[in-house]
């Protein structure tokens, strides 16, 4: 058996600790599956040592301490971007491989991490960035390479999916499902990261970048978070044949990548609108295979460390990828180009003929209808009476349905503002365009 | 660059044709990933050259022709064993490399052949001998290589799934879902080897063998196959909250490994009883990730080329692995030590007291009713009044509920042939023995 695999860890938190006990508790079979031993020989932490068996490795308060020719892999799990990028750089420059579960270094500086990781020839593996314990890296790198990748979408952030979840299935509102996120350690505290699609845009961008062969664009991607789903849009999606889910979505189109990350309402007969809680999902769409799904925990400390270690025995083995050359450099499209169905909640107030004018509209920007729900409502006295009318349109530019939002909006007949959800048909959008 | 890869291969059925569609139509993503050219360089197929471009590959119908010096592997796509086995066994012997998509072959003598091809330090792929496009091989060899696998469970026989589908949704009985499977493709003329469970078999055999990193041992597993399933036990399923599906399940235990495929009563809560049609679905859990799903096409010519050519790729990148020695040699426990509630469906002569006598039965033997079904029947002239008496019981023993269907059978009250269906907790069974 070859000399072991000396590692570097830095951060010790939740995922940081799972790691070590990992490479603890498995140790032989890691060894067996790597060709030789995974051996932790320095831990760093900024704050003191906690209460972690860390076996024989030294600890360090010094992020610097990890810079030193007894390692082999810095693993840097601090998360973050300044501290993050400094230590990981480092590393490269001297000639040490990168293991990090830092999805938002990746999406910040990624582009520049692989090109200093190619020139160096180490190899930078970053399977714990996305989707937690899904090994989904893994898959599209190396499972799915006969294929020329056409489209994915995914549930990748599992606090949004958690929420809207607890909404659909206990009917709760959105502050209180939050709140119970928060409670069960789901959401942080600020949770704005999370619920408004931040945290999923930046996971998108590092999975469209590897599917497609591009660099990482995380600003192109275009973002709209839960914050604005209302637990009665999930009671009409549900009435309509569909689960209102965060997605992600990334597709290759003629001239670049189409990317997004918004709520959409899903049909009730796709696997993917039956994956509830904090798991997240990702279907990929080749052209050979045809469609695969890979669902499981998103996030958690031994998840993660699970993606992370993956790395390591890969690593051991010789096998990790040093970071390729983008083949190319794919404009990202955001939004632009979707046509798609949409779902609209429009708050409409009881006088004859608002119906009449809320059709005319749409037919004037050639928007059919699919389906209308709309009932009589309970009026509470002093109240105006209003009705909201749901309407499931057919297939819409983006830009025609924003547009005839906008005049929907103006209507007297109209008080408050017009929900509006995507609909997304993964059968169809897999397809291709 | 370095030379290419040069492939010989053997069969030019769907798999074997789409096999060469791919390598020409993703030539050049193929070739980067791979680092080097994979180049089709000889095909070989007993049956006149059909009507395929095989571009510059020469043609043979001698199977020896792959024995040959400008061949660096052997794909393997004829199927069945005798020849199978002789050819792969050539090229090991030969010092190439072998990709095969063959399970019979596998589970028939893949310990040989795996031993063969350590010896001769040559790799050996079968991504494609499992659940078809599914990357499940390359998960389990990979991407969830830090754990510690405790259990998989799977849908891994399409032609099976495809007809409890249609049972399920369309209300049709075994014999028509059946037609309908062969009609379509899905089903051999002979649909033996798919509806009596021996595919499904000799799959689980090879995932078990890689999960646990033991020998493959296809004889060891029990087997039952879904054509005793009635269309009316699927109907009773559903009312009492579950979806019947065919599974195989390969759990560590203490002693050995458990291993078996039967049809099962999945709770309609879990994604796993969502996965219609000729889908395929592998569910497996470690100790660090927890559970993952992966699902995708489990057969067909373009997913299993898909799988094929993601072997070449590793192979051409040089991180296909060469066999290593399975770590322990585990027995199989097929079903041995299982404990599990049941499904009965009890055939009961509408008299008093026949229910009482069942009862008693089942308590004599300590097993529990959970659940009950009995209704009245319209009763057809001539005929003797009799009910089903459904009912779902208890965590229950394998030789306990065994001894106690004897019994039950014997019962006056009882004509005709008892159903017993076991039921899969699939939640309880991921967290281990």
């Amino acid at each position: 058996m070859s000399k072991p695999l000396r590692v570097g860890l830095a951060g010790l938190g939740t995922v940081g600790a799972s790691v070590v006990r990992l490479l603890v508790e498995n140790r032989e079979s890691l060894a067996r599956r790597g060709g030789r031993a995974i051996e932790l020989v320095r831990v760093a932490s900024r704050s003191f040592k906690p209460d972690v068996g860390i076996g024989g490795a030294s600890f360090d308060t010094d992020l610097n301490s990890l810079d030193t020719a007894d390692v082999d892999v810095v693993v840097e799990l601090i998360g973050g971007e300044g501290d993050a990028r400094k230590l990981v750089e480092t590393a490269i420059a001297g000639g040490r491989h990168v293991v990090t579960a830092n999805k938002a270094l990746l999406a910040g500086c990624g582009n520049e991490l692989f090109s200093a990781a190619r020139e160096a020839d180490v190899a930078l593996g970053y399977e714990a960035s996305v989707a937690g314990g899904i090994p989904i890296v893994n898959a599209l790198q190396k499972g799915l390479a006969a294929n020329r990748l056409e489209a994915l979408a995914g549930i990748v952030n599992g606090t949004s999916n958690y929420i809207l979840t607890a909404m659909e299935e206990d009917g709760q509102d959105f502050g209180n499902a939050l709140a119970e996120a928060q409670r069960l350690g789901y959401a942080e505290a600020d949770p704005t990261f999370d619920v408004e699609g931040i945290d999923a845009a930046q996971k998108l961008a590092i999975l469209a970048a590897l599917a497609f062969d591009t660099g990482i664009d995380a600003a192109g991607v275009h973002v709209e978070g839960i914050s604005n789903v209302d637990v009665e849009d999930i009671r009409y999606a549900r009435e309509l044949g569909f689960s209102i889910k965060h997605l992600g979505i990334a597709r290759r189109q003629e001239d670049g990548i189409e990317a997004r990350v918004h709520p959409a309402l899903v049909p009730e007969s796709e696997l993917l609108a039956k994956v509830s809680g904090v798991t997240n999902a990702v279907m990929v769409h080749g052209d050979a295979v045809g469609s695969t799904l890979h669902t499981g925990p998103g996030a958690g400390g031994m998840p993660t460390a699970s993606a992370v270690v993956a790395d390591l025995v890969e690593l051991a083995r010789g096998t990790l990828p040093v970071p390729a050359a983008a083949h190319a450099q794919l404009p990202s499209l955001g939004l632009a180009g979707v046509v798609c169905p949409h779902y609209l909640k429009i708050p409409a107030i009881d006088q004859p003929g608002v119906f009449a004018e809320v059709a005319d509209i749409l037919s004037r920007h050639r928007i059919s209808i699919e389906a209308v729900i709309q009932r009589p409502q309970a009026i509470r006295s002093g109240e105006e009476p209003w009705v909201p009318i749901i309407i499931l349109t057919n297939e819409v530019a983006e830009n025609e349905v924003e547009v005839a939002v906008a005049e929907l909006g103006k209507l007297a007949g109209v008080s408050g503002s017009i929900a509006r959800i995507r609909v997304v048909d993964l059968s169809a959008m897999m397809l291709g365009p």
